[in-house]
């Protein structure tokens, strides 16, 4: 095999009550790449289409990603890798994980598989600190993985792959505005109160209990934010009625994705989730602020290969 | 039926990551209360032994917690409680939420259950308030309930039956000291580093994933506390001794049961609890403290009936 398509899926990290170690797959928005063997040593951005980013392997997410996995194996080859973006940069959807996380599935598929997709995080994170400055698997674990995922810890980087119910759905309402990556940082609070921290740390446990046990309603219980989503929130124009809208109209919860300004929500069912879909489509429509909406089941299955 | 004798197990909580919102029951330890319907309204604690504990229902935690209970029952008859007790007062393993939670259950028996178990939680944390100045349910839960138990939320009191392996054993060492409540709570910080809860909330999704996976590897990389035991383990002589001897003879996870004094740890099999536990011995006798310590498998059943 000397060549390969594969899509990228967006993702949801946070989910309220994991900041920072909490992430699921979508699976109707993502990203397509091909990559190819080269003669060449290394790897080369051969193109770039649907966002404006540099082309320079070592400035780009997919570049950086792909370079940390082949770095310690003696390739007397190379690859080249055209990107086909449909998730925007700064969207709060895992725009720069499924670039990362797609160098690197790629070129492990070409390579007939040194790594397993768990190890395969390692190195996406490396592609990660170019778009965030710091690595982080939220993403990309779930991007690669599929499913919900934890990162129990990063010393050294633990990945726990969480079972989910089936009728799980995610809403995604984008926002077409810009949070400066300073704004989102300066919100957080480094000292928090310890009785915020046992809060969280009740809702997580309760949200992975609920996850193995397909119990929804405890799962709706669960998806609650006291840290971060009180302070960024004023970063979403509209954030309160839209995320009521969902609520009231029967989404287990809403919260921020990732970053932001992505506004995402959890529904048990198809039908359910295209109610608060059309719910939140119309709460956010009066700020005249353009945005996408997208449906998704849980993506169980993460990175692959669409054409060999 | 007139009159119960029931046995009210022991309980560690905050298992290391799950401070204030976890706990688990055992199944070697507890005390008998004799409970039995009487003319006369109302409680009345007719004998304690054991300790030496007020007498008075107001001030004794298992007759505040049976009032609770009763309060809004219109009935024409009351109770006489006998405590025997085992678990000593002040040992960090659910001493006081074992009087409570005997208390509420058995009045619920001999009154043909009007309430649920998971009911019975919220009147057990009423008594608790006096032994503890607060109501907390981490180790009431697990005491009525059995096995391992998650406070997901207070408000309201979200209580989280979670499923853990067969082969799990808890060892309690159990050094006669007394920690003074101001003493363990002054250590206590009310503002943690936002990093320390996302560490925290990490180790726990991992420790909840593990127990329902049967992941004993995962629940021993999560049983980490880096919150409350950092400060609170100087105020355990020889603390980090027994801890090590515990996880280098092959514990899951050694920590501080509840507030202390107690050391707890967690294996895999009945012979590593025995390993375990005699290393965990022979490294605190040099201390020449007294101490008692137990082995025990975990107590799928919580409260019981032992005779009616």
């Amino acid at each position: 095999m000397n060549e390969i398509k594969i899509f990228c899926p967006a993702t949801i990290a946070n989910l309220n009550c994991g900041f920072d170690i909490l992430g699921l797959c979508l699976d109707v928005i993502g990203d397509e790449m091909i990559i190819r063997k080269s003669s060449n040593k290394g790897i080369k951005i051969t193109k770039i289409e649907g966002a404006n980013l540099p082309i320079e392997t070592k400035k780009n997410v997919a570049g950086v990603a792909g370079l940390a996995l082949i770095e310690n194996l003696d390739l007397d080859f190379g690859f080249e890798i055209e990107i086909y973006k449909n998730i925007k940069a700064g969207s709060g959807i895992g725009s720069s994980s499924a670039s990362a996380a797609g160098a690197v599935y790629g070129i492990n598929e070409l390579l007939d598989r040194p790594f397993t997709k768990i190890e395969l995080v390692y190195f996406a994170m490396k592609g990660e600190v170019i778009a965030s400055g710091s690595e982080h698997a939220d993403n990309v674990a779930p991007c690669l993985l599929g499913g919900f995922t934890l990162i129990r810890g990063y010393n050294p980087l633990d990945i726990v792959e969480i079972k989910s119910p089936n009728s799980l759905y995610a809403i995604v309402l984008h926002p077409h505005i810009e949070i400066k990556t300073a704004d989102a940082r300066a919100v957080i609070q480094p000292m928090i109160p310890l009785q915020s921290a046992i809060t969280q740390t009740g809702n997580l446990g309760g949200l992975i209990a609920g996850l193995y046990t397909n119990d929804y309603d405890l799962i709706g219980r669960s998806l609650t934010d006291v840290i971060v989503e009180p302070f960024r929130k004023h970063l979403i124009p509209h954030f309160d009625d839209v995320k009521n809208s969902a609520l009231q109209n029967g989404a287990l919860g809403s919260g921020i994705s990732g970053a932001g300004p992505s506004i995402f929500a959890l529904c048990k069912g198809k039908e359910k989730a295209k109610k608060v879909a059309n719910a939140m489509k119309k709460s956010f429509l009066s700020t005249n602020i353009k945005f996408d909406i997208h449906v998704s089941q849980i993506n169980s299955e993460g990175t692959k290969t669409i054409m060999n």
